[in-house]
């Protein structure tokens, strides 16, 4: 009883405020990021480790067994290889996942009566638990990913759990909107005495399917979700990627279990790629919710088998600029050149078409031709990536090793606009590290374009006008998805019809925002994938009870 | 412009007050029933036209075409009959199905763009002009499902109305709840002159699919969330109970139209079984949302194909009734017997399992037996049913052929404590009209007991104990779902641990209410289907856009 006194109960009055103010903000359309605005000496206040502390803990973490004490352990297995070329060697539990979907299970009744307060209180805990981490964070997610460390930085640390407080509070405001009494009004012919409550139902088990270019940013959302309306969350991390999601759950169980949980509401589970391990899990009947950022492919799948399950699947595809005109023709290419750089993995959230008029677009430089902007966006990126100390701080190297293939393939397709060159990165030689890749493309080769492509690729396209540009990303972006879209114009017109398509096409929109991405965590905002609301409420349903006010005295 | 003046922008400001403390109710947990509230002379002053007045027009409506001036017309189509012998032999037009969904597809941009506040004015609209037709669609849920004409009357009229109303208010709270514009807080190193706008995006056309017992009841909340979130709906009624859904389009496309928007954002479906419509309409890529009330089979079968859209399947199932003790033994008869006597058609709301220790319970009375309770209730329907003008009011007739061999196959399976007798209607001496079959199983029979059974099948199950009620329960209801659950008890721990029952088997629950049955449109409540919130905000998505602030000057 002492540790539950100690942070149980007064997880939520510790945090109360926060939480308000998150929730307050977000209804007001304001976007708070309380983590990120902490700087400096705030963040050493608020416990941060410094860089160098951070570097030790995490060579502390190499070659070793990484415990975590959960139920059903067969055995350990290692599946990550750092792109960087250091040995990770990390020996995580390999847990039977039916042991782990009947701990789940077991554990669900106590969250549930935990009550929403409590849990949001919890969640931000483990928020503020994980922050004093960010950097040992942002090296994990650097070493399996190859992410340069500014951007797993970004993706790791305050950026990634101010999307989570964002997931917290949106979760914490509608599970508090469910009122908890009822009560009748009169009716003709009927008494009055009559009560009832409503209850919120979590939906049951929560498979997070963990993606091997953004863990943190993409996993969070649905995981903090996902426990703040009461359903216990089993963590599947991508076998190349599953460090910064074990360091996660760690925290996570440490936070519950002081608070007098079962620490297996938040459990991990990691495979051997043969077991097959998603899918199992995926298809597992007590599995109620299951949230996945990535391919198409394995979205169809989860939506076509795992039908048990409500399946929260954000499809990345091809993101599109639309470029009409500038009055900034500079920046323009200076903020594309610099998006295209930094791209790494496979889940993209750099842009990887480009669609512009052939015959050119109108600058404050004067009209450019499209040729224009393919030479100039080559000789940014060139530019950009002079200096092997901006490599490095710049581009990721790549993780997968198909990637490479794919890049000479897409290279075939169209006039190359700039190469794919081997950069060295000054500190890991090994590494392979690309300049992207740009082809000139013409808009009928849809079928080279019209999918999602890994790695460094981007296309430039030449349209026959804008308004044929538009076309073409309505009629992409619409059948595959995107992450987001962006546009160039100058001419509202034009800005009102990409957004009346971007609209259609369910893709969020930047307009003039050369290098904001939305879907990037170097991005201004920390939106919440596009779902709305209903990806916080389609994780509960609402039971009500009645009775006689006097049947119940 | 004269007819958009009369009712198009001002729909929102003359119901305005109306939705808002509709939406104040429902988020304190109060019930409003305006609709129903309104008695007598108000009912009178708000328009509701006389019961002889709606028998000439229900009348003028037979045998006629039903015009509705719908696209791609291919001939007519009568599918009714009243299971009271009337000739019905209304003929409703005979759409191409992809007609019908090509025009629902055009109608989506102009309703999306007329916004939430607007689309719940209309639809309040649409409500206040179907209370005006309320007798009109009480005879026509009288004499296609069979319900009796009080009965009729409550799940077509004002209750049905107030159920929609509900609907409405929680999608126009819900969708006023999207922040329109968006701000970002400063974040060290990027500028504040960012905005943003939060856009619904309502997420395509709608299908109702509509059941034959209680096609207004179970067909309102869902036609209605749809239309005000800016979804496009086709109603496509069950062909044996096609008439009220039929008047109900027709208001709607005349409201819509007079107030300047497309009559196709509202359609009726009607087509010869042979077609099977439902299930085209179900799988047509651009159908996104479908709502079913009905058997677990076809909602499983919803779910399985029709994976293009969101399903919002509510599945019936064995509705329970847990019986351990009472304060008033002759209540509970009373109301039990008077439930089990209003069942007439496929879709249950009255209760089918009646669960009670085999030892039997204790009562006010004294203990009671098992035998007692059994005979008790067959007395208190033969009672209850002893006078023909009560049969007339109380039991209704059978519209469906099948259920008669399902009566007495039930028969079969244990000891008949009342048997399904004929009863003769004192107006309608042709219809198929029956008491209630009450069986008398055990526990290990829950192959019979344990899926829905159609029309007057109850059985009275013997148990070990209660809590081996509630095992069962849980069991039975958490496998093949339910409308609702009630529990009759003295014990305060009985209750609450049935609560706790229902929640997992995620059942409505009502505690010592014997004859108020939360599915039943004669309830006190006038509850949404279960799944809150997620009904109303799994029929849009956010869809955010990003500029910078000189940029959009």
């Amino acid at each position: 009883m002492e540790r539950l006194t100690a942070v149980g109960p007064t997880a939520y009055e510790r945090h109360r405020s926060l939480l308000h103010d998150v929730v307050r903000a977000m209804a007001a359309g304001e976007c708070r990021l309380p983590f990120t605005a902490a700087t400096g000496q705030d963040a050493a206040d608020a416990g941060m480790r410094s860089t160098r502390t951070a570097a030790k803990v995490f060579a502390s973490l190499l070659g070793r067994p990484f415990d975590l004490d959960q139920q059903g352990e067969l055995g350990r297995v290692a599946t990550e290889f750092s792109p960087y070329g250091i040995a990770m060697d990390i020996r995580y539990p390999h847990c039977d996942p039916a042991a782990l979907v009947a701990a789940a299970s077991r554990a669900t009744a106590g969250w549930r009566a935990a009550g929403p307060a409590e849990r949001a209180g919890l969640a931000v805990e483990i928020l503020r638990r994980l922050n004093t981490r960010s950097h040992e964070l942002a090296l994990a997610v650097h070493h399996t990913t190859g992410q340069p460390p500014g951007a797993a930085f970004r993706a790791a640390g305050p950026r990634a759990q101010d999307r989570a407080l964002e997931a917290v509070a949106q979760a914490f405001a509608e599970s508090e909107r469910v009122p908890a009494d009822l009560r009748w009004e009169s009716v003709r012919g009927r008494p009055l005495e009559m009560r009832g409550t409503c209850t919120l139902v979590p939906r049951g088990v929560s498979l997070l399917v963990g993606c091997a270019d953004y863990p943190l940013w993409n996993g969070y959302p649905g995981l903090f979700a996902s426990l703040v309306t009461g359903n216990p969350v089993i963590v599947a991390p991508h076998p190349r990627a599953v460090l910064p999601l074990a360091i996660t759950v760690r925290v996570a169980r440490q936070v519950l279990a002081e608070a007098g949980h079962s620490p297996d509401i938040v459990t991990l589970a990691v495979a051997p790629p043969e077991e097959r391990l998603h899918r199992r899990l995926a298809t597992d009947p007590a599995v109620r919710i299951i949230d996945f950022t990535g391919s198409a492919r394995f979205a169809d799948w989860l939506e076509q088998y795992a039908r048990q399950a409500v399946v929260f699947a954000q499809r990345t595809g091809p993101n599109t600029v639309v470029i009409d005109s500038t009055h900034d023709y500079r920046s323009l290419v200076r903020g594309l050149a610099s998006s295209l750089c930094r791209c790494n993995g496979r889940v993209r959230t750099t842009p990887q078409n480009l669609l512009a008029p052939a015959a050119g677009i109108a600058t404050d430089e004067g009209p450019k031709s499209l040729r224009d902007l393919g030479a100039d966006l080559g000789e940014a990126v060139d530019r950009l990536l002079g200096h092997p100390a901006r490599v490095a701080r710049l581009v990721g190297a790549i993780a997968d090793d198909t990637v490479a293939a794919e890049v000479e393939r897409a290279a075939r397709y169209g006039t190359v606009v700039h190469a794919a060159r081997a950069l060295r990165h000054p500190d890991h030689p090994h590494a392979d590290v690309r300049s992207p890749l740009l082809v000139r493309l013409q808009a009928r080769d849809e079928r080279v374009y019209g999918r999602e492509w890994p790695g460094p690729v981007a296309f430039l396209v030449g349209t026959d006008s804008t308004a044929h540009s538009l076309e073409v990303f309505r009629r992409t972006v619409g059948r595959h998805g995107a992450l987001y879209a962006a546009v160039h114009s100058t001419d509202p017109l034009v800005l009102a019809v990409a957004e009346s398509a971007a609209l259609d096409a369910g893709a969020h929109l930047v307009q003039n925002l050369a290098d904001d991405l939305p879907a990037d965590p170097s991005s201004g905002g920390s939106d919440l994938p596009a779902a709305g609301a209903h990806f916080v409420t389609g994780r509960f349903r609402v039971v009500r009870s009645r009775r006689h006010v006097a049947a119940a005295a």
